[in-house]
């Protein structure tokens, strides 16, 4: 059993929090409440044991039980996931894991210079093995990781050039905008494309980025130029067959990113969330050796998963496509 | 004196109107209506006679004087501005301009095969010049093909890759979505890049689009290899040089396509339009051969100039650049 705790329990931690749960070779110890909120309700009605991160006076004068101090967590586990606001994460690892000698597990907040590797399990996981400190890149970055490792796999990668519209905010965040812009982000490449290459070392990727007023995943349009001619029913057939990639249809009403939410729901999926890169079936196109794709991500859980297989990598488990089936299996994912 | 009448006064119709009313070699006849609305209301105010289009019962009840049928107007004029919805335009060429040998106007929304030729003043105006019936492209076709074409001739392009993020809907529009979603258009290429080859014969051109929740303006992000290795400040220069396109910066805080609008209101646009294509300076780039930019397109307002310069080409005026010079002029466009 891999004793887990979970620092943070935001919107990364706390889905973390219960995939550990859901693991038969992981146990939840615990994870830190700083201060009152529904998120602390949440985790009292699933019994997951809290541990105050400083002063626990608001938590414990609204009902919340306190199991300890953070610092009795860290005693208790093999491994912390940190999903705590960027920067946090690695300031934290330096007073409290490092000190302890206790391995960790990080967010794509974090700098990629930081850490003593990157990690999109079915990119590198092999790379991963053992090490002390890994962080999981971000959402789109495992997005566009996942998919364009079946692309390298296929055809080579030349080159490849994406377009990230990003959604505004999250849907329960009510603090950020835009209500009504499309603002882009003004620095060329977005960081995007170099976090790609701190998992794929060799692909050559330039990206721009903007963000939108709704709150329902990230949208990627994706122009790759490959060493061999593409075809789009054998992309079709190289997406299906892999893991975390979802092709999605027009045919089936799924036309935007709303209805892909929706269908998350139809099919039970915990808060709704769908781990699965979507691409969409009528989207991709050939034209010369460029391949184009429009993927969608749902960036409060694609990462979720990996944050498990990340777990079994930094604890020395060997086998990366057999961490990714049990991961799988346990969180329903394709 | 060109005598012009105007068909349709909706988005588009109403800003012709106007701006044919601030030409000096240009008179406005009139403009059609159909029912009552603010439209209707606003070309009172402005004393621009009304002709009905069918039965006028509804306008006349509602307080608006009628100066005659719809066919009275055709009979006045040199020239029609068509800015019906789509399909609706070339049916009533076919209908009832053909007839009287009455030049045409028409807008993005009707074919190219259907008329003489698709023009943007700056990019093809002499292929226009006496031809009986004038396409002015859409917005974004527009819009593409003003700065593109100043690459093609700074540097020759070799391959364009676009992705169009449109508003959702027009600011006024309260019937269309998203409210929460990105769409995508799914089928490549999006019809922009067959679209920007009608004006641009020679550019090899590929695009994706989607739809977002917004109303203030479209979004383009730009992939263009070029012939020879680009420059930067070369491109700034170039778009600084050219007409009817706009440098826009982050340093002086226009980070997003709510910031233009509001520059737009605040320099006393009429309407608070931004009829020039704005380019972000800081969204420009250049990696291997290749150029990126970032541009926005006002949706309701770039083709306006179009359609006074596409009006004086169709009545066989010959020097483009004059016309361009005094629509600008007389529109305050750079």
């Amino acid at each position: 059993m891999i004793k887990v705790g979970v620092v943070g329990y935001g919107t990364i931690g706390k889905r973390v929090a219960d995939a550990v749960m859901l693991q038969k070779d992981m146990e939840l110890v615990g994870i830190t409440g700083r201060s009152y909120s529904w998120r602390m309700i949440a985790a009292k009605e699933k019994k997951i044991p809290i541990y105050a991160l400083g002063d626990d006076e608001e938590l414990r004068k609204n009902g919340i039980k306190i199991a300890g101090k953070f610092e009795d967590l860290l005693g208790k586990v093999d491994i912390i996931v940190d999903g705590s606001p960027k920067k946090i994460g690695i300031e934290n690892r330096d007073k409290y894991y490092k000190p302890r000698k206790l391995k960790a597990i990080f967010e794509g907040g974090e700098k990629a210079s930081s850490v003593d590797a990157s990690f999109v399990a079915q990119c590198n996981y092999d790379e991963c093995i053992g090490k002390d400190y890994i962080r999981v890149v971000s959402c789109n970055t495992t997005g566009l990781s996942r998919t364009l490792n079946v692309i390298n796999k296929l055809y080579g990668l030349k080159e490849v050039y994406a377009t990230m519209i990003r959604r505004g905010a999250d849907p329960w965040d009510i603090r950020h905008g835009p209500i009504n812009a499309i603002v882009p982000v003004l620095e060329l490449p977005s960081h995007h494309g170099p976090d790609v290459r701190t998992v794929l070392h060799d692909v050559e990727i330039f990206t721009t980025a903007l963000s939108v007023s709704q709150t329902l995943m990230h949208v990627h349009t994706i122009t790759a130029e490959c060493k061999k001619t593409p075809n789009v029913d054998e992309v079709v057939k190289a997406f299906d067959a892999a893991t975390r990639i979802r092709v999605v249809a027009n045919d089936s009403l799924i036309r935007s990113t709303a209805e892909i939410m929706e269908f998350a729901k139809d099919i039970g999926k915990l808060r709704g969330d769908m781990p699965e890169i979507c691409v969409w079936k009528e989207g991709i196109g050939v034209h010369n050796n460029k391949l184009l794709y429009i993927q969608a991500v749902h960036q409060e859980s694609d990462v979720v998963c990996e944050n498990i297989d990340a777990i079994r990598a930094a604890m020395g488990f060997k086998d990366g496509k057999k961490s990714i089936a049990m991961t799988n299996a346990a969180l329903g994912i394709k």
